[in-house]
């Protein structure tokens, strides 16, 4: 990715040190967080100055280079980091596994973040083959460099397309209730890419009006029968875009099919802390007093779905 | 409506003043704004004191009475106080045209108020035969007592089913930009009826889900062929309603039917001071560089909708 005009990563290795952008400061400041200490990272997982499953996978697996003096502590101290996140423990074991058959933790952690970019890279150069130029295009959440160290999947493609000289515009849906529309809108401020934020309620009326050629998200989630899990909103920008014949694309990682659930029926929805509603970058926006649901993903059925993005191609369904 | 336990109209005269419950400052404090003199009225209306297009049409009115003195100069200021206010300039000639038939202004004025809030009543008495004990209710926007005197159009059903002692429980779309579902979370809290606030993206997920049995929202303005104006996001929620089989009505008096507009294509949406997406009740929630666009409404095609609640009866289409 760039920022401000210089090539960067999320997150990379630097002098024994990780480095991450720091994403609780964004988009407000552009500052690095260093972690010094396996300690030091648990700190930054938790926090969540590194937020994205792929990135949070990396962090982990630098974490385990920091911590390499003791292996068993610190693999435990940062699988207890995050409960729930399937990318940190793959991480965790792939480090020890390797280790286990004497490679150098720094050489492996390098390997994974590697091949994270690279696949991302590769989503990024079959997706943009979807991208003519002028065309405008939708997208949601953050599925950016900031959640996969470089890159992003649903942004992979549309950063090749304007890097290879096609004229762009991208609606960024400012996803409530974490707003990380406004990442991708600091991501793509940063790339050069003409775009604008709007609030959820307005992708709508762009789709229905025609100005709108492509949509293009990620996903968490993918079922054997192609159902998808994704940030909550997802699923309603499918169905418009399918009602208004607009394609609606997901680039996602092979990893992200999990063939152990056979549809979109049996993927558990997870209601999140109601103070998400209540807070936006740090500042209370309503009463306490106000009852808040707060379901964090959606399913979208997989008719909904024109295809799908990976490393080895696009997949249509 | 009902708030703090007390039967309360949204704008009431007293003692020669109007009071108008202060919208700047729900839904974290509820008091009360006294306007002594026509000035008093105009800045209520610019400073969004009061808002909803019926409830500034009968500020308006009650201006007329405060400023009576100097007629001519009094309407000349509640007239430039909103341009574009239909219900405002409506208010403002049917009081000067009554005072010119020799009737007091303070008579009119109740008349105009009465008419308003009795038409709100009858759409509640008509739209609560559509809902049942134990229904689950989704709403978008604020239309509710405070926009209309007292009752509310989409809220009016839903507050008579409850007072009827039906058991409902209603979604609340949080409505960005402007987030008025607060102002329906405070409206629905102070009538006792069960209720949450979710962010525009849920809806559709709790409309899959089948977790809602109705929805009911208001209308800015309704084309001759049904197509209908409503604030931003209505769109979307209309056909993922329909996507899922579920009732969609819209509350409206007879007075937002326009058949000078054919069609919901002759509609032009007004786009909006990107600020209103910078600030939440005061709040600032994002960096000024970020980009915007703002459509303030959005036009649902005629087909979405199950049928109009007005105060004659329900209009299925």
């Amino acid at each position: 990715m760039i920022v401000n005009g210089k090539k960067i990563k999320a997150l990379f290795f630097k002098d024994n040190t990780l480095k991450i952008i720091d994403q609780r400061k964004l988009p407000f400041k552009f500052e690095i967080y260093t972690a010094k200490t396996v300690d030091d990272v648990v700190y930054a997982i938790k926090e969540m100055i590194v937020r994205g499953a792929p990135a949070i996978g990396v962090a982990a697996a630098y974490g385990v280079v920091l911590g390499r003096h003791d292996l068993i502590e610190s693999y435990k101290k940062l699988k207890s980091s995050r409960p729930t996140a399937f990318d940190l423990f793959y991480a965790l074991d792939y480090m020890l596994d390797n280790i286990k058959r004497g490679e150098k933790p720094k050489d492996i952690a390098k390997k994974y973040l590697n091949d994270i970019v690279n696949r991302c890279k590769k989503i990024g150069e079959n997706g943009e083959k979807l991208i003519q130029d002028g065309m405008k295009i939708l997208t949601h959440c953050n599925a950016g460099a900031l959640a996969t160290v470089d890159y992003g999947t649903a942004l992979a493609p549309i950063r090749l397309a304007n890097r290879n000289g096609k004229k762009i515009f991208v609606f960024v849906d400012e996803t409530r209730p974490r707003c990380q529309g406004q990442l991708t809108s600091w991501e793509l401020k940063n790339e050069g890419i003409n775009h604008c934020l709007i609030v959820d309620n307005a992708a709508g009326y762009y789709l229905k009006k025609g100005d709108i050629d492509l949509v293009i998200t990620g996903a968490d989630r993918i079922a054997k029968n192609h159902d998808f899990a994704n940030k909550i909103g997802t699923y309603e920008k499918a169905v418009i875009a399918k009602e208004n014949g607009i394609p609606f694309y997901v680039a996602a990682p092979l990893s992200t099919f999990d063939n152990n659930i056979s549809s979109g029926d049996e993927i558990i929805i997870e209601e999140r802390n109601e103070k998400e509603l209540y807070n936006i970058n740090g500042k209370n926006i309503m009463p306490l007093w106000i009852k808040i649901k707060n379901p964090a993903f959606d399913v979208t059925p997989k008719k909904y779905v024109t295809g799908f993005i990976t490393e080895n191609g696009i997949m249509k369904v």
